[in-house]
């Protein structure tokens, strides 16, 4: 049996509640001079308290050796395989600009990108145009009708859009434009199988005008579409844990992603302080939060080591906001390591902490690497993360006589 | 998904370069006066260097309980499930030999063994009789036709040696002949289906002719046949992770399983030494190198745990040659158990390490059963590291958006 459909069979409503803490790319790698860690360099009294009270682990994302994108990241801590749900990028960002896709719509991610006078790409992102800029872009391109099919392009954040299509015959299974990388032509867009022959016409044809219209606007003078998809269809987070989730997250994409898991996904303001201001506030009205901290991933990204630290021991000092709730249980964790001496997401396995009243503490009494690897979880997959909140706040029933 | 095919759609070329060093029946039991492993007991600077900068962990062959065979263990090792690949003995050894298998060939191992004058069996190995005078027998027997099909009888070492049958109507689902003990008698081969029907009767007729023609060779007055099977269809290394794969073994069972995954076997030197030199001579031209250990499997088999340890602290000097050429990923572990106490394979988990400018390092410092347990790769199956070790080469690309 899949071990969602364990769960759902066991999952029990009651009045306790479950603060799950994503601290993005929280995973690190030793800086070269100290051999400590983001982590471990970062002065966090609140969360090496709740590792001493608690029990600790170290999980995978997907599995050993898997480097995950951001979608498949948090839909392992939702529970979910995120092999077998593999959501394309388009969905995410239509979701995470509140665009109501519906059934037969096709989303694609797009950039906006600098190609030379032989139209070959010189930077994939347009020298990060601004994010006005970008919706001025989208408001030229918009309202464009193709073979019967409806265009729309919208502004995500600087030069990141969404296009969704809309019309009769429209299937997501198409190659990218983008071919993530310089110093080539964007790629002709083609039908990975027949159905799909409509959308690969349209998408060149799109593209074509596009140059067009782009042509006077350097840098942002060409455009590449990737992650072609459809709405998926999941099980919600009410139907499997029968819970009422709510999700706390500034950045569109995980908003959007807490939604297509069916979690009420929370006005708030983006500083960690505002987030946890935005769970005292609904602290009474849902049983499980999904509080989200971005910039610790960007940092990592970014290379920028010292960063990272400061962000950590910033989201370290908010800590005590959401541990004065006493939600009966507290999951703190990432969705995967973003190490800044590997300036990208990395395959390594991350920390986490468990804290409950019902949990067997370990000997772990530092929240970091190397301490939660002699934890009593263990290492295993993020899916399990779910489960082991969900019994121990009490809200799964025993499983067979 | 399948694993391998996750793997596959994420593997990327990279000019990086993995070793994975296979030291067989690595994993021992302590000894009764000591309390410690062979591992534990031999002097082992050049690999405890290693583990120190390197990260730690256990791993299952199969699953824990299960004691694997040579071919599962290093299919394992190899990033394939031996479970679902299951292949037969008789496959492995006649590739062992260079045999070109066709489809529709069967293959089984012989052994040239001792029985009474009642025709029970009293040496499974006929006292290991000279590989001279296997070739010598095998000659004796081939040639045969029966029933239209072609029997070829082709020696391999001291008592052991294989025998192809190439006909049609021919498939591989018999029992074995060879009882795996003494004092009974050599068993008749059964159909396991009626397809089978005609290998049990080649079978049975074989060996009642080989009976006749040894009857004056004793102690090789009999024969024991086994692992009847045909040639699977197995994805390649170079398909699943678009390595250009090298084998450096001596033993010709190894030898045939490598090609069999689509590794370049090289010639080599039977030494560990003359394995290095091998390494060396042909490391430009190969991005996977699996470099195999075949002695201290025998030592533990015979139940020498002094030979044992030698022959780990053997390993252990020629290392350097191998960490010199800075392969960006070095592995080393082996294949199963085989305690010197138990005198065979085991399903005991033994070590690895895993070496790499990438690896988040943890905090064993030396490489050994009891340190390992506590290392960061924590315990996992033998199939997870060639993931690992691909990512740490940067030859696996993000999965998801």
């Amino acid at each position: 049996m899949d071990s969602l459909e364990l769960i759902r069979g066991l999952a029990r409503p009651s009045s306790t509640r479950i603060v799950l803490l994503v601290i993005d790319g929280l995973g690190g790698l030793p800086h070269p001079k100290t051999g400590k860690t983001e982590l471990e360099t970062a002065k966090t009294p609140n969360l090496d308290k709740l590792a001493a009270a608690g029990i600790c682990g170290m999980i995978d994302p997907i599995s050993p050796g898997i480097t995950p994108g951001s979608t498949p990241g948090h839909l392992a801590l939702f529970g979910y395989d995120p092999v077998k749900f593999n959501i394309g990028r388009g969905v995410v960002e239509a979701l995470g600009i509140d665009f109501d896709l519906k059934p037969g719509d096709i989303a694609a991610r797009g950039n906006f990108c600098t190609v030379d006078k032989d139209g070959l790409i010189t930077d994939r992102r347009a020298g990060r145009i601004s994010t006005a800029k970008c919706a001025e872009l989208c408001q030229l391109l918009s309202g464009l009708v193709i073979d019967k099919v409806k265009l729309s392009i919208l502004p995500v954040r600087e030069h990141r859009f969404v296009i969704i299509f809309q019309g009769k015959d429209l299937a997501p299974d198409v190659s990218d434009s983008d071919p993530q990388q310089t110093s080539v032509a964007p790629k002709a867009v083609t039908a990975l199988n027949p159905k799909a022959d409509l959308m690969a016409v349209v998408a060149n044809k799109f593209v074509e005008q596009a140059r067009a219209i782009l042509a006077k606007h350097h840098p942002a003078n060409m455009l590449l579409l990737r992650g072609f998809s459809q709405r998926p269809h999941l099980p919600t987070m009410p139907e499997i844990y029968r819970l009422k989730p709510a999700a706390i997250a500034a950045y569109p994409m995980y908003r959007g992603l807490a939604k297509l898991v069916g979690m009420q996904v929370l006005d708030t303001g983006a500083t960690i302080a505002e987030e946890m201001a935005t769970l005292k506030e609904n602290y009474s009205a849902y049983d499980f939060f999904f509080l989200h901290i971005k910039k610790t991933d960007s940092a990592g990204e970014d290379g920028d080591f010292e960063r990272k630290v400061k962000l950590i021991e910033e989201a370290d000092k908010s800590l005590p906001a959401l541990t004065d709730l006493k939600p009966e249980v507290i999951v703190v964790t990432g969705d995967h390591s973003t190490p800044a001496t590997f300036k990208g997401h990395s395959w390594h396995p991350l920390p986490v902490v468990l804290h409950s009243r019902w949990c067997r503490p370990d000997r772990v009494g530092e929240f970091s690497e190397s301490a939660c690897i002699s934890g009593g979880l263990g290492r295993f997959p993020a899916t399990q993360i779910m489960p082991l909140a969900m019994a121990h706040a009490l809200k799964l029933a025993k499983f067979g006589a």
